[in-house]
């Protein structure tokens, strides 16, 4: 079993490698949210540091509540009952993978976990390319050719994968392309993992979300945490909505002194009943002051509200600015939508292995080239996250939050000088 | 992939359910160490409050540090760089089986998720039961027999785990026994697993431990955690220290921008390295605050020190008292030695399981058949846990901690005396 360390946080540790050793590089590698704890998470934090049980596998009544409520309000049927909480979304998606236990169908490009935790699970990511000018989601044309062909290959397929808004390209799937892969994962007979990690980062709130759980809520999964809208990715939490046809029985009722386990809950075959075995023994809860922290995010209070629509601005201004900056070069580039990603490609390089290499070794600038996201080698597409541009301190990254325009703030220029240069000498010596 | 929910989680939520609806169980099921947190542990969580960020897979350098340091105490080699951090050590030995990526030998009987996991990961576990009197090593006598008969049926054994000291039976094993078994491990070229959480609980602390890391320091991976002698459960935090010839290059020096991630790290076969790779794509890193109260913890302050004493001697009041429930009654068991766990067998049973259920349903008593930990099916032994008895409150905790005599407080003589009367009421009616 052999697993490189995730690109992502490989480049965080080689960044500040390079830096440690004089290098000056702006980061453009890390999906890391760059602002500061809300002070409420930080006193929800603090109250809770009598916590110390073990817990519900599943997570707190609390936070499960907190998370229905959350979906609840963007019109997603949620019961506490169908919630499942992990130590970030990430070990969720990992314990569904295993889960499932079948082959799943990715858009290409995306994150880089995906894939890499298909791997770990022992099955095969078939990576499909989204609609032109779509991210985060398989092209419907596509998608049943290629679960057919792997099919026939004798693989069973069991599930579909999307990233609402996305990472890596920025873009929201349209509502018509969502309508159309739930129809064929119900054709297809496949479980629809909703990656949603980035919904309230959707830089126009106003456009038009449609997750395919609102289409299809009896196959759907749906994750999310908060380390992307809150910038908690360090404290490791995410929650992930079950569908109905999912529910075990409740986990309280299985027995434990049968001496065969399977026979005390004879819906054990299904999602909710195996994601909790797996968690309950590979990461048996999330932690538990961390819980109580986010059930108090789930429940949405003015104040966080607050924070998320001002991280949202500030990742919209910051992301677009960036993005003008490679088109100016002639890079070639969708508008980004959510999040703090961008998807540019750049002629007259070999593949993105030698953009990124050329990026940093010679201009410090550091980016993950495509393939890192399951793209194709001589494809030159990078992706370029703008979130780590914000500043160093939390003073910095607070000024930021809060700054009429974030793009004058004296080190966010900096950086961005510093990139029009680079991307300039590029084109030119390139 | 049909996984039960653990067993011990399961019936700790299945006692609750059973409370609610107004039940009397006295809890001997649930391995939580029953005890409050350390206010200085509160106090350090809470100043870490505003960490946020990713960090390194490994884990903090302040951590990684600590927990050399906790080691070296100890006379187990150690150094930063080989230490890896995660949500729990259940969530490092699952990592741990997943990329040695072969079956795996245990004691039997074992803690419920070392088999589990082995079945999550796609391996087998081979069980081989203790030498006689002894708890949580596989009886030197049997293992190359059965580490034979494995590769003879094409079989791939890479590892071989102990408890020191064990949970269930709450016994130590013998320095000449890892002697041996180090020894082996070195001739059967297999990597040793040594699960050292409860170590620091052992009733005497003049007690001759023995580490295999002591012994094959080269081939031996040690795994501990703050949830049993500081009752962090529910934090979740777990450290492994690793061998030095599973060291990786640091990951800083992996490079990003490889479009095959292996050519840019020669040593991605070795274990450090791909036990990061797992780490970084199931649970990126525990929790960056609880990281931080850790790394204090490991740091053995005088007044941790101090109360990790006062635990180890309720440990032991309470479970020899339980245990001298069990023998007036004619159970067979042998002493507990360390942690909050005994593993009586009873005569007049068909089984663990039927055992289990009668001392649940016709008596109010909780424990775990010893089928949970891979034992015989009709063997009648149980694992009492004896921890829950401290309280149901911090301030009941908090007093069992401080008594001259704990077993005066008036709860926990209630719940001894309800447990002497129910194995009475056994011995006649069972």
């Amino acid at each position: 079993m052999n697993v490189p360390i995730s690109p992502t946080l490989a480049a965080n540790e080689e960044i500040a490698r390079r830096r440690k050793h004089g290098q000056q590089v702006v980061n453009l590698a890390f999906g890391e949210a760059g602002l500061p704890v809300h002070p409420a998470l930080r006193d929800a934090l603090a109250q809770a540091s009598g916590k110390n049980a073990y817990g519900p596998v599943a997570g707190s009544v609390a936070l499960r509540e907190a998370a229905a409520g959350y979906w609840s309000r963007r019109g997603i049927s949620a019961h506490p009952d169908l919630v499942v909480c992990g130590p970030g979304s990430k070990a969720l998606l990992y314990g569904l993978l295993l889960a499932l236990g079948g082959d799943v169908v990715l858009p290409r490009p995306s994150w880089v976990s995906y894939a890499a935790q298909a791997r770990l699970v022992g099955v095969h990511p078939i990576m499909v390319a989204p609609p032109p000018g779509e991210g985060g989601v398989p092209d419907p044309e596509l998608v049943a050719a290629a679960v057919a062909a792997a099919r026939a290959r004798g693989r069973t397929v069991t599930s579909l994968l999307v990233t609402l808004p996305d990472n890596p390209t920025g873009r929201l799937a349209r509502p018509e392309t969502v309508r159309r892969l739930a129809a064929l994962a119900r054709e297809l007979d496949l479980t629809i993992i909703s990656d949603e990690i980035y919904r309230d980062l959707l830089h126009d709130p106003a456009a038009t979300f449609l997750s395919p759980a609102e289409v299809a809520p009896e196959r759907t999964v749906v994750t999310t945490g908060l380390s992307k809208s809150l910038a908690l990715g360090g404290w490791r939490i995410g929650v992930a909505r079950l569908p109905e046809t999912g529910l075990s029985e409740p986990p309280h009722a299985s027995n434990p002194h049968a001496s065969n386990p399977h026979a005390s809950n004879p819906h054990a075959s299904n999602l909710h009943g195996r994601l909790l075995g797996v968690a309950s023994e590979i990461w048996s809860s999330p932690a538990a002051p961390v819980q109580h922290a986010a059930a108090y995010a789930f429940g949405e209070p003015a104040e966080l509200v607050r924070r998320v629509a001002a991280s949202r601005r500030l990742h919209g201004i910051v992301a677009r600015a960036v993005a003008e900056h490679f088109t100016k070069v002639g890079a070639h580039l969708d508008d980004p939508q959510g999040g703090f990603y961008l998807y540019p490609e750049i002629a007259g390089f070999a593949g993105s292995a030698e953009l990124a290499a050329v990026l940093l070794d010679r201009h410090g600038v550091a980016v993950l080239p495509g393939t890192a996201f399951g793209d194709a080698p001589d494809a030159a597409r990078v992706r370029v996250a703008t979130s780590q541009l914000y500043g160093e301190s939390d003073e910095q990254r607070t000024a930021a939050l809060h700054a009429e325009d974030p793009l004058e703030l004296p080190w966010i220029a900096a950086s961005l000088r510093h990139l029009e240069e680079a991307l300039t000498a590029l084109r030119i010596f390139g």
